[in-house]
């Protein structure tokens, strides 16, 4: 699923900042707003972004009233979201894809985000930014090469460019070796499998497929590939890549402190064998993507091509124009 | 999906025991021979079931091969699996649906064991008993009643038969009020999510659907029935019946020791309340079936009526013969 790029970001450019999930504390959201304008860009809100409805950022027609604004604003150049938590799939059949435009914007976030870039590429063929959530650029939360990925990724248009290499972070390394080619696509696992039998789901075919995850015990990663793998859209892919799976919780028993070669526990890496290895296609775990640092930016629907041999992903056209 | 019943159990007749799924402490597998052995069969076993491979009671190919020797089996009447945990969705594509015999044999547990229901169901037509699992069975598990009601299920062909009514369990209350009948289907929610997409997955047109849960914090509930209902398969179902939803964990706040007349916490019914109740269907909520005392015997694939006012489930028709 190659997906289109939109324009790239410009210095001056206005970034709408918008909360379809979970809402962050004020004082995030003021560090955030900071550290964007600091990197020489305007920001835009359409509502109080702070408010909560139990673990959600609003009701779901004002997050989803929102969202389609944004989406949809000619005043913004880029589509961020503040946090992720839980509440995009709420919002999925509220919004109005037909009325956004074929040109596309750059949207960027993660975890439950997913779920918005997995609708945007499926209902508009929108390119999307899996990318650290605005509450993270802050300089304070430290996440420095994070953040300088996504501002390089979204206001450069040069490709072939390294997304990431083993040169860099020395936990890249392939669980099947070899090298492969294909639309880059994935996310949060457990929002993607929670998209699977919609009209939002991701289409894998011939894709560099990559997944991470935050808070799923062993079983229940396992759980989630075997429906990837039952479904037949595992053996569909092109290539894997594997990032943080962290805070997985209290069934690692004696494995709990012990860690592999991949910088997971053993327990982890038996269910990642056990999917994964069968394939007969290249599978790179540690990929510095998800809920630990870094979570370095990638462009979702571009054509990359991954080497798990060299521990390399590298985007092969332009993502932004 | 009505789906054919099997013949009755009879006094002596052979019950096996498998672990598809996690594997009991020994006491347990012993307490739960003890109490079958006592209600008057006899019990069968193909292996060790208490060995364990991580959180699996056995290499998938052990617990595949029991399992289909068991199905297969002339020699036994029902095959019971010893408890539940994580790892039959493991087993799904291994399994010989073929080999088996168009006469179903009674195959009961709950929790985990729902996948190999909803597999004998989609794939053989079988019929299948959400029910304790056998380390249940044994009296000094306090499931009395639940116990009483998988041996009166399957020992007997009488139908009407009441499955579960408020005049036992006054917790068993109208959410959305109405009746309606159709073939029982349901178990647990996140393992039947698990199967969506693939070739088990549940068949949810027309039927009175059920489910329960634990373990599930309420934004993960929310996220199981958001794919539910994202999928189209929840605006499928004729009626729908809630069982527990027991140890959701930390996410209650203020909510966490409040609990509404339906005997959930109000977060968890504000959740129930988003998607059930535009429906417009009967919805019926603590139903007494899942991780929590009592858990009675409901047979799956067979004809049943849900009266939402009356707080009742009826069984309209034998399921066994």
């Amino acid at each position: 699923m190659n997906c289109k790029p939109p324009p790239a970001l410009r210095q001056g450019d206005t970034i709408s900042l918008v909360a379809p999930a979970s809402s962050p504390r004020p004082e995030q959201l003021a560090a955030a707003v900071a550290a964007i304008h600091a990197a020489g860009y305007r920001t835009k809100t359409y509502r109080d972004v702070c408010q909560s409805v139990d673990y959600l950022a609003g009701t779901d027609e004002e997050r989803a009233d929102e969202l389609q604004q944004a989406l949809a604003d000619p005043e913004t150049a880029a589509v961020f979201a503040v946090r992720g938590g839980y509440g995009v799939a709420r919002l999925l059949d509220l919004l109005d894809y037909a009325a956004l435009s074929e040109q596309p914007k750059i949207v960027a976030g993660y975890s439950d985000i997913t779920a918005l870039h997995a609708a945007l590429m499926a209902r508009c063929g929108w390119m999307a930014f899996h990318s650290p959530n605005a509450i993270d650029l802050a300089p304070e939360q430290g996440h420095g090469p994070s953040t300088e990925s996504l501002w390089r990724l979204i206001t450069r248009s040069a490709a072939p460019a390294t997304l990431a290499s083993a040169d860099d972070w020395p936990a890249m390394r392939a669980l099947v070796g070899g090298a492969a080619r294909g639309p880059l696509v994935g996310g949060n696992l457990a929002v993607l499998m929670g998209l699977v039998a919609t009209p939002y789901e991701l289409a894998t075919e011939g894709s560099v497929f990559f997944f991470e995850d935050t808070g799923e015990a062993p079983h229940r990663i396992d759980r989630l590939l075997a429906q990837l793998s039952l479904s037949g859209k595992l053996a569909q892919v092109a290539a894997v890549a594997v990032g943080h799976l962290s805070d997985t919780g209290e069934e690692l028993g004696a494995d709990r402190d012990a860690e592999n070669a991949f910088g997971f526990p053993p327990i982890i890496e038996r269910v990642l064998e056990r999917y994964l290895a069968p394939l007969g296609v290249p599978v790179l775990v540690g990929l510095p993507v998800g809920h630990e640092a870094p979570n370095l930016a990638l462009p979702q629907g571009a054509e990359v091509e991954l080497d798990a041999d060299a521990g390399r992903l590298v985007l092969v056209e332009p993502c932004v124009v």
